[in-house]
């Protein structure tokens, strides 16, 4: 008999079938027990009547231990009941391997308990539904990009000079040279473009920040598109397509998940493009007017502000041309006016905060040498991306998403810690 | 009017439209002047009649640099002559940025030089047909993954131990702690297909190694997929299944690119599952039988080994069953042979070696502690992961292919470095 897996079960209504699968937990009387069933495709219940069986079954299933792992075989039936609709009627269990004492049951547990057996937590029904919508956020991902005709470029880790100071960069002895682990692969992205036109890169990015946030990870994924020919307002165009793709596809593709995680969907719904766009300068004012009296024009957001404007909107809101003194030098500047530049952030609803940086880029070489200046900026580590500028320079933008920021907000996860499988923080390293 | 890109052409057949793009190369005589084109998406020959445009516009043509940039506007029409099948009868040209000096002509350039400057080195033909050639090879990656219900799960990349020493491993320091790049996901991967039954990563993986062949990266990305459930010989089966996706889905997707390569494609188009397979033990008799007198039973193989053996067969080859004592701990014996395990290497075919290691893994916890005794590691560095065989611990098998190697074998590219956007080498980690 051909082994299945719980996903599939609908395809195989009215047939016997085996499974490979653990005990997710139990319940049962004299007479019927009821095998909460996983096997990481899904989760679905196994009935095993005593009268139908023979004595010995009966018995092990009845006494089997959560996570308890087992080749099943059963009768694949219609269940009304269950949001996956389908249950199985069990006919035989091969024991494979007896759990014994299995760390995380039913009950509550302490967050850095739990964060000491994320190699185990990732098999619980919360766990692992958010593991699934980052799975389709990486899916949906990868399908937006490649259907728009970007490709995938990786952008090195490793990178031989640390252009904006070491503070919060991890070092490392490469042969008789120092290395940094990158924080952004931008400025490759940007000599990418020039040879792909349009490029997308996906990969981990590090931050030595001691921040202690729920929006923090040391190590997180983010996603960094980059365009030539492509300004602004295009650019932003792009975000929010994306953004709203993604959100569709896990909403889609996702649905137990969702449901699983008490998920408010109607909040998810209306994520379509366009998104708003809200000005820096109307920002302030905006703060200014509802009792934040602590940020002036030229302070950059904390997450409050950011909230406070984000609650304004239904959907993800651009905040759009910051003060060209908060921002990177990489900026293009608006073209009337010198005191901001061409750049805007995303910030999700319901407090997740910001989840997208971008702008268009300086494509000038001479605005670009003074904008290394101003930042008293090394122009020797800068030399192969001032000399794109050199060599037909154009127009182009880009942005970057942060995906656990994402994925928590999609599945509406209190941490971005249980939006990665295995997180890093400040004192956490393991496992 | 619209810009559209080079690749989407042939649907706009007849019709005027505006590009961004490059001059790749250009020739010229009194009368007409044909400007190689390139955006990223593609390459297109943009014809320009003096006799059918402005005085100035065919001074503009014909005096260009390589590498300005500019929009352009013109009629698409069929060129038979050309493999892409269409070109632009030019109207108009907006020069953007006029590139003076481009240091990559179309004469011969040594390897450094390149190298130096692979931020613009990228933009040349060949390199832009490789760079596609991955990404096409990546999209495959996600699309078969995806499609036989595999979770991508990220794997961290900072792992606070060094469990095989440290010889080979990037070290840092992580706040109080030290911290290695990981050189494999592979034991978080066992955890995560405990809880999501079929999962993939695909991320940069790091080896401090001193090798410097054609074959070798400092930095390359690797795809490890891990099955719950699934024993030795059917993980063979989707590793061949999945390297056929691959190298056909190139075939019918990068025919330009493999054409521009001069790529002889009858040598892919064979690489259709089933794969062959040799025993170790075959593999030395035939290496012996073959002029190989510096290879006995219970050595690894060195390249020429692997090519030799490789030479013997059209598609890629497995080599079954290693002796256990040159394979790593967590392999598990074959279960009528204490002297060989359940691993396999695949050989890619024309001398571009393994691409795949894999194998079955221990998954009985009395068997691993011992296995880790045998390899002298600490039984703590290890806790979590011999916890796995304490809760219901299932048969499990995986593999970790080499993405470089692979867009190596496949564009014909001579060294690994050309199939990397930023190769990191010995003495290169610049640009
Ligand atoms: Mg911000
Ligand atoms: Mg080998």
């Amino acid at each position: 008999m051909k082994k299945i897996m719980i996903h599939d079960m609908p395809k195989h209504l009215g047939e016997t079938v085996k499974l490979g699968a653990w005990l997710a937990n139990k319940r049962s009387s004299g007479k019927i027990a009821f095998l909460q069933l996983r096997d990481g495709t899904g989760f679905v219940q196994g009935v095993v009547v005593k009268a139908e069986v023979p004595e010995e079954l009966f018995a092990i299933a009845k006494s089997m231990t959560q996570e308890t792992s087992m080749y099943i075989i059963g009768e694949v039936t219609k269940d009304e009941r269950s949001s996956f609709g389908y249950e199985l009627q069990v006919k035989e269990i091969e024991v494979i391997h007896e759990a014994v004492d299995f760390p995380i049951t039913p009950k509550e547990h302490g967050t850095e308990f739990l964060m000491d057996n994320r190699h185990l937590w990732l098999r619980s029904r919360k766990q692992h539904a958010i593991m699934k919508i980052r799975n389709e956020v990486i899916r949906a991902t990868y399908e937006f990009f490649n259907d728009n005709g970007f490709a995938k470029v990786d952008p090195p880790i490793l990178t031989g000079s640390a252009p904006e100071g070491t503070s919060e960069l991890f070092q490392t002895k490469y042969f008789d040279e120092d290395a940094y682990l990158s924080q952004s692969g931008q400025l490759y992205m940007e000599a990418a473009a020039m040879a792909l036109g349009k490029v997308f890169s996906f990969g981990p990015t590090f931050r030595a920040e001691k921040s202690k946030t729920r929006r923090h990870l040391i190590e997180f994924w983010m996603i960094e598109p980059e365009m030539a020919f492509v300004e602004f307002e295009e650019n932003l165009e792009v975000q929010e397509q994306f953004v709203s793709y993604v959100v569709q596809s896990v909403l889609k593709n996702c649905k137990l998940e969702l449901e699983r995680l008490e998920r408010d969907v109607t909040k998810l719904e209306h994520i379509q493009a366009p998104f708003p766009r809200i000005s820096y300068d109307d920002a302030i004012i905006f703060l200014n007017e509802n009792g934040f009296d602590d940020i002036k024009w030229g302070d950059d957001f904390g997450s409050p502000h950011e909230t406070a404007i984000a609650e304004h909107y239904e959907k993800p809101v651009f905040i759009t041309h910051y003060p060209i003194g908060i921002k990177p030098f990489y900026m293009q500047p608006h073209p009337d006016r010198e005191d901001v530049v061409l750049c805007a952030d995303l910030i999700a609803p319901e407090g997740y905060g910001e989840i997208i940086g971008g702008s268009e880029r300086v494509h000038d070489y001479d605005l670009l040498k003074q904008r290394l200046d101003e930042h008293g900026l090394d122009q020797k580590a800068y030399a192969w991306y001032l000399e794109l500028r050199k060599q037909g320079s154009v127009p182009h933008s880009g942005f970057g998403l942060g995906l656990e920021r994402t994925v928590a907000w999609i599945s509406g996860a209190e941490h971005v810690r249980e939006a990665i499988p295995f997180p890093r923080l400040l004192n956490r390293l393991y496992p």
